[in-house]
């Protein structure tokens, strides 16, 4: 077993070590040995890939020395600073393979909901007492609900507002996180979360519009694509659709449109690969509905093994039921002798020794497929030594976690840890509309240079753009296939760039 | 060797687990397996402990429901709601071992510099035009200085002001880094920093007085006795000391104070074990000056060999040299087949895969005793095998890696990682005059709450405790010894609390 070797070897290295540690040659052998760990640390460059490293180091020790260093301050105050960053525009180039972690209700970048399904015709718009907005599209007058009273069109709101840029850029704001001040208006976790979920229900009733469901699932891949991304799995919770009539689409619907609109996608653009999802259900829900929602999974795989990819839990960790709960519910497929693969929100907090943290040996127990966030697997070491043996990867998604409160400095987030061991991990972004973010040039520079520091180099980019291909749920004939259309761009992006 | 034959462990529990995750006796032994690698995980607990263990589990989950949650905010907020912890009582009761990383200029607390030293006679002030102080004792109006043109007598500048209490908590303010608005006054590390070395130098003419110089020494004695701590590792420069009528004291000077009101502190206190010295250089220092240095410490540790434990380069890693700029001064006492333990600050660095970020493999190299900060050794993961391998332990200052910013959250210190596998650590208090804090508690506080989280336990307080003494410069029998009184003290500490 290569661990046992590797220590023995440690040992030995020490022991020279301490008896001859003034010969520079041996201290270069450990320095480079431990570099040779970190993720993309075995990758041997070409000298073309050689010749972009020495760039993109030079730009790094260049943008280390910047005040503020972007990944130390909150995302929403970075930003600016990120997109003048010349490594930045060099990410954005950069093909980074499959976008894993995305949830999709927040799949599109918020500018476009506001600037495309709100401008649609028959849109109504309800402001609530709690400070959030519903929308619908509807041919006549809304009825009352009980969260809202007075629905007024949106087209004629618009037509009465003098300045139409602020009144979109105030609609914009329930449907982010984004502000310039999060640290005053997120004093904690309870009060992000809050407002998070207050997004997630102000777009859900734009995004459930059938007609804007298409478009919304289009835009989402071409937002990817054109941010240099080839592949994506998108957690989903399959909401029901409707249309202006009334008509409402059951959740197979969505399913087959997702189908749909990725097969014509991938159609008209041939280095886009593909796009699955992972069925998904609020982690808030009762054991009866979770086992519900692993059968629908299971029969939904069934009939759509090609978009299926697998089963998770969604929603804040911290207030749901642990995974451990749902062991009924979860064991079902494998006592069924059925195979459902899941991809478990693990770990997505701070609360170390609660149940909450424990789910990450529990969803490694489950035998998950990768675990989304890890955020507490490297203070788990036991299930850290499970998940690199298994070669579940962790989803790691920086801003999505810096945002949400877990760590202010990305230097300090705990996948630093698990980086500099090369653990299996892939970047994504979560939920790109609610962070303000787009495709996931911005998670692969917080990943880059606040969490991989000065040692991560173009071999850190190259292994993690090609593990979001390796630990992808797709078959191996799609992964070399994908892995060739990748190798093919990544190969004209070092030429460009070096 | 134990790491392989736990990586085989592993595999094959894995490999149960996934054909019987239903077994909720085979996840209850993983859980175990992976909380018996923490810090104290393997000490097996008395009836007596356990109780005391359950009370704490309580106090914990209560302590971590607070809002705010202490060890999430900026120590100089979180210090009043530490105070009324019981959590923080009981751990100011507990014998908490030795104290292993304290520098000399900031032992005691700052309050007893302003409400004893400066109010002794002879006391002369100047406020410098960069927000700093100086003082000096001296039987005439002192000369001015370059730094210092105006120097006032304290008593008759205080016999002048209205409010006594107010100017005397003004002189803190130049004595301690504390404030309440930390964030606002210190926006980065080069602010606090500059403020940090500040305060050193306006303590120093309090300390460098000779007669204050012995009371200090007692007093930083007493206040670590207060907060049961019986031993003490101080890093010292070996300031020379003046007396009133001008007299220069030599550096050997205050070792033999040191040695004498250690001596006399001992006889007084049967349970206090001994003070020693890291004797130490600036790492700003040229190498010539740390080659001096060097030699200094390899005569002064045979002259002294009860006192002098070793040697160590202090002052901001960022900023001072490597360590491998220094070897050929650092490899001088094996290149004679000289003794002379090290124990270097290595790590206290956010800046990931920077010269300075190497100091930990370094200082391993160096053959250190044990490593101060060692912030960035979670992130070096061969460094941190042979700190382990060799149990180079390392000194954890929570406090004080918060307040020079960098961590916010302690929840995010590498420590947790560390604590979580085990690793040889210590935990200390780094400048308890600049930070506020008095003894260990506050640290104790931070490492066993915040660090530690729920799974920290009263084993691991008991191992963090005797840590601090098997991994002391003390000679084997004194060891013994002093891990005799411990148990004592210890013993009572428990049945007086569970």
């Amino acid at each position: 077993m290569g661990a046992s070797l590797l220590h023995a070897a440690v040992t030995l290295l020490w022991l020279a070590a301490t008896t001859g540690f003034l010969d520079p040659t041996r201290r270069d052998q450990l320095m480079r040995q431990e570099a040779s760990r970190q993720t993309g640390g075995g990758v041997a460059l070409t000298p073309a890939e050689q010749r972009l490293d020495n760039r993109l180091h030079r730009m790094k020790v260049h943008e280390m020395e910047a005040k503020p260093f972007p990944p130390s301050i909150h995302f929403f105050k970075a930003k600016k600073l990120i997109r003048d960053s010349p490594i930045f525009k060099l990410l954005q180039d950069m093909p980074k393979g499959g976008a894993l972690h995305i949830h999709s209700s927040s799949l599109v970048s918020a500018e476009w909901l506001v600037k495309n399904a709100t401008y649609r015709p028959n849109c109504y718009v309800c402001f609530t007492w709690d400070n959030s907005v519903r929308f619908v599209f509807s041919q006549q007058q809304p009825y009352p609900r009980w969260d809202c009273f007075y629905w007024q069109l949106l087209s004629t709101l618009r037509a009465k507002v003098a300045d139409q840029s602020a009144f979109d850029a105030s609609l914009l704001k329930y449907l982010t996180l984004v502000t310039d001040d999060p640290d005053g208006e997120y004093p904690n976790q309870d009060v992000v979360w809050d407002k998070f979920e207050k997004t997630f229900i102000a777009a859900e009733g734009l995004i459930s519009h059938a007609p804007v469901m298409k478009d919304y699932l289009l835009e989402g891949l071409s937002e990817l694509h054109r941010d240099n991304v080839m592949y994506l799995e998108l957690r989903s919770q399959l909401a029901r659709t409707y249309e202006l009539d009334g008509t409402i689409h059951d959740r197979i619907w969505t399913l087959r449109i997702f189908q749909d609109v990725t097969r014509k996608f991938v159609a008209d653009h041939p280095d886009f690969v593909g796009a699955r999802m992972i069925l998904s259900v609020h982690r808030a829900s009762s054991a009866s509905k979770v086992k519900a929602a692993v059968e629908e999974a299971l029969a939904l795989r069934r009939e759509f093994p090609d978009v299926v990819a697998g089963f998770d839990l969604v929603g804040r960790e911290d207030r749901g039921s642990p995974l451990w709960y749902f062991r009924d519910a979860l064991s079902l497929p494998a006592r069924r002798g059925l195979d459902l693969p899941y991809f478990f929100h693990a770990g997505e907090t701070d609360k170390e020794g609660t149940e909450t943290d424990q789910n990450v040996l529990d969803a490694l127990l489950f035998n998950a497929s990768r675990i989304g966030h890890g955020y507490a697997l490297a203070h788990h070491p036991l299930a850290k030594e499970i998940s690199r043996l298994g070669q579940v990867a962790v989803e790691v998604c920086p801003i999505s976690n810096q945002v949400l409160k877990l760590v202010s400095d990305l230097r300090n987030h705990p996948a630093a840890v698990l980086m500099s061991e090369g653990h299996p991990l892939v970047i994504s972004s979560d939920d790109p509309s609610m962070l303000g973010t787009t495709g996931l040039s911005y998670d692969f520079y917080q990943a880059f240079v606040g969490i991989g520091g000065l040692r991560a180099n173009v071999g850190t980019l190259k292994e993690l753009a090609l593990n979001s291909i390796r630990f992808s749920s797709l078959p191996p004939n799609l992964k070399d296939a994908a892995k060739v259309v990748w190798q093919k761009k990544w190969d004209s992006f070092v030429s460009a760039h070096s």
